[in-house]
Formats: C-alpha cells, sequence, structure tokens
C-alpha cells in the first residue's frame, strides 16, 4: 500500500509509492551511460576553469590570491541578472516588472576538470565553502538584494553546461515565494510549539539512526522521512542559526567532512550520478531570526519530474527512504 | 537588461535573461535526436496500449463500448495510489501519514502508436477530452477524494515510460499545497478587487495579442507574459468556471480545435519537442467557488530544471515570451 509522508518543516506531502521494479540499487546501474567524472581528462584544452584559460576579465576573486589558484570565483558570463542598476518596480496593469538588478557567479571548485567534490579533501571542499560564505557576505551587504541563493548543478541532466566542477551563487531583489512560505512555515511551527521544526526533526533522525547516513560533531546527513525523490538528503548544522553566513570556522571544517562523506557514499554507490545541490538559508532581513534554521539539500537526479509534480506540487517517490538509506549507510 | 516579471495569477516571479545565443529557433533544431512520432510504427508488438494487445483486467471504460475503441481508460500498472481502503491520518511525534487512497488512471488517446494529440483532428481531441471529464466526475464524486490531476508526459525527458499516445489522472485524498496556494492568491484577487485575475489577463491578452498563438469562440490560447521557459502556454476557457468538469459539450468542441493548433504548431515549429500539459482545476470542494478559473497549462521541456529552480521556486526563462510569440504565430 503506497502512503503520504509530509514533511514537518516544509509541510509538503510525498506519495511514497515503492514500485516491485525499483530497489535502491536499480539507480546505482549504468543507465546514465556517462563517464565518471574521475575518467575524464585532467585539463582539458578550450574549458574557461581550467588553469591557464582563466578569461581574466570575469574574475571576481582568486584564492589564494597570488600563486597557483584552488579556487576561483568569476562573472557568470551569460549572467541571469546585472550587478548595475537599481530593481525600479513598474505596474502596468497587470503587468508588473522589476529591472533584473543583483549578480550571478560562478565558483569554480578545483583547478583539476576531472574531480568532483565527492573526490575531494574536507580541506578542499573547505576552501569551497569559505568562498561560498566570502561571496554571500558580500553580496549580502549590498542593499539591492534580498536573498541569495546557492546551488551546485552536477551533470548535464541536473542542468550543468560545463564540466568542470562548479558552483553557482545567484543574489536577487526580490525574496522568492517559495523563500518566504519556508520562513512562514518555520514561525508558525516556532509560535505553536516554542520549538524549531528543523531542530525536532534533526534530533529524530540522530536518535533513531533509521535514516542517519553521516554525522559529525557539528552536522548530520540523513535520507528525509518524507523524501521527495529516491536519495534526497539534508545536511543540517547542530546548532540552531537562522543564515548559513553564520556558520564558524570550526564547523565549516566539519560540514566539510560530512558533505565529502556524503556525496563520496553516492559517488560509488550510485556511480557518480547528476545531481543538484542547494543550500536553504533565510533572506537577508532574517538572517537574524529565531526561527529558522538553514540545511543543505542535495538531489540526485535518478527520477524525473513530469506533469504530475509540476499540476501539483507533490511528488512521488518510487523508493522507500529507509531503504535507499540502508543502501547508502 | 535582465527583468523580472511577475505572473498575478500565480503570484510568481520569473527571470527572463535573454541569452545572445539563444533565440526561439534555437528550441526547434534537432538537438533531440528522436524519432519524431509520426515516424515510428503504427502499430508496435509488445506495447500494452495498442489493440490486440490490451491488459483488460486493467480497463476501467473503453469508448464506444462495443466494436473498435477510440479511447480506453486503463488503471495504472504501477500506481501511485490505491483505490482501496480508508485515508487514515496518523501522526506519530513528528512523522505525518496518510494511507495512499486514491486512484491512478491511464488514459489511451487512440489506437494508433505513432500519433499524438497535436497529430489529431478536433473531433478525436475531444473525445479525449471527454473521457477526461469522465472520469473525473467519476473520481470526484468519491467522497475520499479531495484533488483531482489530470495531466500528460510526451516524451522521456517529459517523464512519459511508454510512447504510446496517453494521459494520466490522479486523485488524491488531499489538497496538494501548490493548490491551496493557487486558491488562495485567486481568493485574495478576488475580494481585494473584485475581479477574476484569470479574466483580466484573458481579457489582456485577446486585446493585445501581442502573446496570443489560438484563439476561438470558448477558449484561447497565450504565450505567458511571465512565462516560466520558453513557449509555456495557457490555454484559458473564456467563460469564468472553477471547475474543468463544468465543461459543456459545445465547449469541448472548441477547446479541442484550440488545443490541437497549439499542439500542431508546436510539433512542426519546435519537430515535436518532448512536453507536459497539466489541467489547473479547482479543489473537489471548492468547484462552485466564485473566484477560481480553471486553465490549460502547456510545458514544452526545451530547458532543464536545475538548482536555482529547485532552491527558489523561480525560474530562469532565456527567451522572451513576445518573441516566442511571434515564432508561433
Amino acid at each position: 500500500m503506497p502512503e503520504l509522508r509530509q514533511n514537518i518543516v516544509t509541510r509538503e506531502w510525498v506519495i511514497i509509492a515503492r514500485e516491485r521494479s525499483r530497489r535502491p540499487s536499480n539507480f546505482s546501474d549504468d543507465r546514465y551511460h556517462h563517464i565518471l567524472t574521475e575518467a575524464r581528462e585532467v585539463y582539458v584544452a578550450g574549458c574557461p576553469f581550467c588553469p591557464g584559460q582563466e578569461e581574466l576579465d570575469l574574475e571576481v576573486e582568486r584564492y589564494p590570491s597570488s600563486g597557483l589558484w584552488k579556487t576561483r570565483v568569476v562573472r557568470n558570463k551569460y549572467p541571469a541578472l546585472d550587478p548595475h542598476g537599481i530593481p525600479q518596480r513598474t505596474v502596468d496593469g497587470i503587468y508588473h516588472r522589476i529591472a533584473g538588478v543583483g549578480y550571478h557567479e560562478v565558483l569554480i571548485e578545483h583547478p583539476r576538470h576531472n574531480i568532483t567534490l565527492g573526490l575531494m579533501s574536507a580541506e578542499e571542499i573547505a576552501l569551497v565553502l569559505e568562498a561560498f560564505q566570502r561571496r554571500g557576505i558580500a553580496m549580502s551587504s549590498d542593499c539591492r538584494i534580498e536573498h541569495v541563493i546557492y546551488f551546485k548543478n552536477h551533470g548535464e541532466s541536473a542542468g550543468a553546461s560545463l564540466q568542470h566542477p562548479h558552483s553557482q551563487i545567484i543574489a536577487l531583489p526580490v525574496v522568492p515565494g517559495d523563500v518566504q512560505r519556508r520562513l512562514e512555515v518555520a514561525r508558525h511551527y516556532f509560535r505553536d510549539t516554542g520549538r524549531c521544526s528543523v531542530c525536532e526533526m534533526l534530533h529524530n533522525e540522530i536518535h533513531t539512526r533509521e535514516r542517519l547516513i553521516s554525522s559529525g560533531k557539528h552536522f548530520s546527513a540523513f535520507l528525509l522521512f518524507a523524501a521527495l525523490s529516491p536519495f534526497h538528503i539534508w545536511i543540517v548544522p547542530h546548532r540552531h542559526m537562522a543564515s548559513f553566513l553564520d556558520i564558524q570556522p570550526y564547523e565549516i571544517v566539519d560540514l566539510a567532512q560530512v558533505l565529502g562523506d556524503v556525496l563520496r557514499r553516492i559517488y560509488l554507490r550510485l556511480h557518480d550520478p547528476d545531481y543538484n545541490m542547494m543550500i536553504r538559508t533565510a533572506s537577508v532581513r532574517e538572517s537574524h531570526s529565531t526561527y529558522f534554521h538553514w540545511y543543505l539539500s542535495l538531489v540526485p537526479r535518478v527520477v524525473r519530474i513530469a506533469g504530475f509534480e509540476m499540476g501539483s506540487g507533490m511528488h512521488i517517490n518510487p523508493c522507500l527512504p529507509e531503504e535507499c538509506a540502508r543502501f547508502l549507510q
């Protein structure tokens, strides 16, 4: 019998409909027919992110600033938003517009072309997280910016157009509706119970261990009870804080280890699947709220979003989250 | 300069960031490398939807009921929901569940394997719409059902696992959060202005004709001002009504013509792209509401959903809707 499960943090329902033919291991076969990241060339001629081929006019920062770089941040060559101007709002009858002011940057995670976060050392991953934090602080200090989205698309079906390991940062002049709703749901839960729903979920998952994948001193990673798709994982800071930008250096060290461990398990057990990763953090003006709790969401793209999901906003997950967790444990 | 546009019906913002390299015609080339629907075999051995190979134990209805059928409805072989039982809700600490009670049916649109709605006659499309309506009325009369989703996945990247032309119907024991929010937005607009936002949009689009693709006596199809992706189209009934199930026979005739015209333009100009189609109708208990207005949403899958969309709920559309409309006009 299928069941509907609700995520208490997002209040989203998902249909868990375990199909006979869809065991967790079904997602680890070679249906992708792609070349594993590590089997590619170390450096690729013509790749604008490989050392020696940098487009310097787009560069925002490099770390370290002299000698060979370990991470670089560049402006997106085809930006979704423009850093110049004022986010002027115009209302012309039913047509509402805002000038597309904001930032759209690319974080090059490593000089090597044939590496990915799941194959990097914790020290290397920490450098990526630090670059996220530096750029996020810079963008959030711009009074035109209301919200910052940190995300990674790994692989073509996850929307990546370049292979070289990279993430993206988009800073928006509005708070997206989805983000507003998550903040409201958190505020209501806090008002009704005096507690944080993410803290509650975290304590339960650490206690039962049924869906726990990896745990450090300051972060834990678990398959969601109401996972929207197979292997949908959250990585949650143990300390209750609204904004990713408040992460402390000792926490970055721990997050790098937990994140690396989770991505390595996914790389090895599922054979380098395409995935998306997002940091869900409070909007700029709510970054010191008492009720929100940021987290990192990881979605291996092993099932497709189709008409049902688009029409209802609900998802159908063909795998039991507890079975997926056991497969990665 | 990119711009943000808001859909007044959904209140969603989209980033319209026209990339130099992405003209509407870029989506019509042979990047899909697939065989056009019409170039396939007329009947395919082993296809469970082709005549003579029907799995009769799954059949719900066929039309006409004797002789050669023109449409058939069957239970999904791997259903997301089960029609037996009570949608019992259980709350165990933070774990909220509902038994997966509901309907999951497949509507086989035509006996022929190598046809698609865009190539069918208006009479044939009308039979499909009538079958939707019959099954929707039957499911909505079941007191356990709160909402019905009607959708079509055309092509593999749109989530279709079988080629034979078909749609799906899923009847849920809950009202999805997205549907609740759309109903609320419509209610607020109606309370604030005394008008329906869909009626307002429809009148504007018919008046300006800038984004209008096809228009009949009772239905009009237009590219959305705030299209979430290139060629994102709504087909809207001229008569203000909350539920698709209230559609009258003379309206079905007109919708079949407009829908066929739109799908034929997409098939020919974009070379049979994968697409999703959804009917957005009021939930069962709101089917006679005065403020909601149902419509059909069509999304050719020519761009990918990636981390930004998943993290923000917003979309980036690389094409100007007015240019996409001109391409189809």
